[in-house]
């Protein structure tokens, strides 16, 4: 059970076993008040703001899991701030990470996840049953021409999604409006030939106000899927740009999210709980060191019930290849998103073919995971 | 010289002394274009977009330091889309810090540092010619009669600066307006009295629009100073509301900064360059664990001439004591702020006299350090 006005976070301790309990009551008060208990005169705030530590814990490895109940009345309705108490000083401490987080429905219900989740992605799409297909227009510095093109070729492939890279902002090869024009009047007339409907994704860029005037551009365009990568722009952004666009749905990028936040509690948590309707992370065996594990936990918990919020799309990515979707799907099942991107370039000329096979790859093995 | 289409980004490897220049050149891939250069069929791509590797060499730990020179292009004059660039994927690959950034002028003057910085910081305190004092309004969750008592208390005592912590948002217990309204009320009339004047900061939370309101509601009540966490909320925040308010003055939290990326370049660098008129960093010796070296890096890049940007003031904090004032002050000379917070609550009936007591050994200190 949740106690309804304290989040539980759970942090690992790298500090010598005698010093572990005052290891954890230390963080527990720069996780929350910044000060001694004992220079606090106010019953109130020791009683209720204080972070209380609920059980530390000594694991194989000589490290320690100390597990923190911080009180949701310190976070005052903002994500940028519940990021504050969990993570903000002990991300400048190195003998501690943040492993695990849990909110109480309360406040799952301020934030309220997804819009659309997985659900979202298949109506979007029409891909109703099978891992949906996704890539990346490559490289930024691509003149509009050449993108549209690479869109059409992906879309008449049948790739569901295909998104702005990350390092798309506004570069003059290809300025924001221009580009997201363009490249959505390609797949419009892709998809206008047939029975689904490739998503196209721009990257946003920028603080609110930009992204938000972004938004609203693209979607006169007729996009309804954006990228958006929360450790840059701020979490609280994400929460504002999903609560005022309801009929978006937003890709999440980890670029910046290498703190030391446990990927399944930032990746697999925190940002469905923000809001993203798909989360992009680095698969294990491509360009990143995350263990199976890791992606197995994000993808888990990016999916499973939680409090009333959509399930988000787990999005493995990073130096995948067509050859590998098989085994991608095989290990994630139908609820996920493939995201192929350089390995499709790299096809050259061969770049229609290629991006068939991966969508085809991905269709095969996806009814070999139903039968 | 900087190449003035070039940024230059300086990168520790943690690699074996083989890979050294094969991974080198895979992060200059990876922070730009994201796919093989052998992908790529446009020369302009390949000329202007790629980052290029200037410079491997082996240290002496047994560790390498890349330089790398990214394309200013890429960027496309974004704050979000330089970090994005500088340490977006990298932050996901372990075996890779960022330790140092250059910028070339153009983009020096795009985001331009500081509103006022250093001399600002001394205008509107009045302090012209010593180092500047500064607390925290302490604990979260006080009523806001104990924070305009200790408002009071700290401005009587002469203390330059007086900031929420960052921790406060909108909670209940003292939202945000009446906060500010009730807190900088008392250090006006406490101003009243004297030939200086202490400055209150409240902390920003949330998004873009929401800071706005919160800065356009605080200069209503006279408010000069805000605190705002650069890493919370996204950089690209920071450059937006330091534009649109160019009468307020910036103090940067390093809340959530605690990525490989070196505290030199993102808290001695980075954030003057954002726009911060002050710097909170974890000074050597309390209760973080920079080395004292990097602390003095902090402080000087803070304030050594760089472009046309005004120096940014320099901050120590984090357990620092009112015993250790005239030590900080002998490190860091006459252009720094001094933040001790929780140390003096802890002396509860003595508040006052050990506020005074800070006030005169900054002082203090100071004419020793001039004479």
């Amino acid at each position: 059970m949740t106690d309804p006005l304290r989040i539980s976070a759970t942090y690992r301790l790298r500090v010598a076993a005698p010093d572990a309990t005052h290891r954890a009551q230390q963080l527990a008060l720069e996780q929350s008040i910044e000060m001694l208990a004992t220079s606090v005169n106010d019953p109130h705030v020791l009683d209720t703001m204080v972070a209380r530590v609920d059980n530390v814990a000594t694991d194989g490895d000589g490290t320690h899991t100390a597990r923190l109940a911080l009180s949701a009345e310190t976070i005052g309705d903002d994500a940028g701030q519940l990021m504050n108490m969990l993570f903000g000083n002990a991300s400048l401490q190195p003998d501690v990470e943040l492993i695990d987080v849990e909110v109480p429905a309360v406040l799952a219900g301020v934030w309220g996840g997804p819009n659309h989740g997985i659900g979202g992605m298949r109506r979007y799409t029409g891909a109703l049953e099978r891992p949906l297909t996704c890539t990346a227009l490559k490289p930024i510095g691509s003149t509009i021409e050449s993108l549209v093109h690479l869109c059409s070729v992906f879309s008449d492939a049948g790739i569901d999604v295909v998104k702005d890279d990350h390092g798309w902002a506004n570069q003059r090869s290809a300025p924001f409006a221009e580009r997201v024009r363009a490249c959505q009047k390609a797949i419009t007339r892709s998809n206008a030939a047939r029975d689904r409907c490739t998503l196209y994704a721009p990257s946003l860029y920028g603080h609110f106000d930009e992204m938000r005037a972004q938004i609203e551009l693209a979607r006169r365009e007729g996009v309804r899927l954006v990228l958006i990568a929360p450790m840059v722009c701020g979490v609280a952004t994400l929460v504002a740009l999903k609560r005022e666009f309801q009929d978006m749905m937003f890709i999440a990028h980890p670029s910046l999210g290498g703190l030391r936040i446990a990927p399944e509690a930032l990746f697999g948590k925190l940002f469905r709980l923000f809001g993203a309707d798909a989360v992009i992370f680095p698969n294990h065996g491509g360009r990143f060191a995350y263990p199976r594990e890791v992606c197995r936990a994000i993808a888990r918990h990016n999916t499973q019930p939680w409090h009333d919020l959509k399930p988000t799309m787990p999005t493995p990515a990073g130096g995948m290849s067509v050859e590998r979707a098989a085994g991608i799907v095989g290990e994630y099942g139908r609820d996920s998103m493939l995201l192929v991107g350089g390995a499709l370039l790299s096809a050259r000329e061969q770049l229609a073919a290629r991006s068939t096979e991966f969508v085809n790859a991905v269709a095969m093995a996806a009814e070999a995971v139903t039968a």
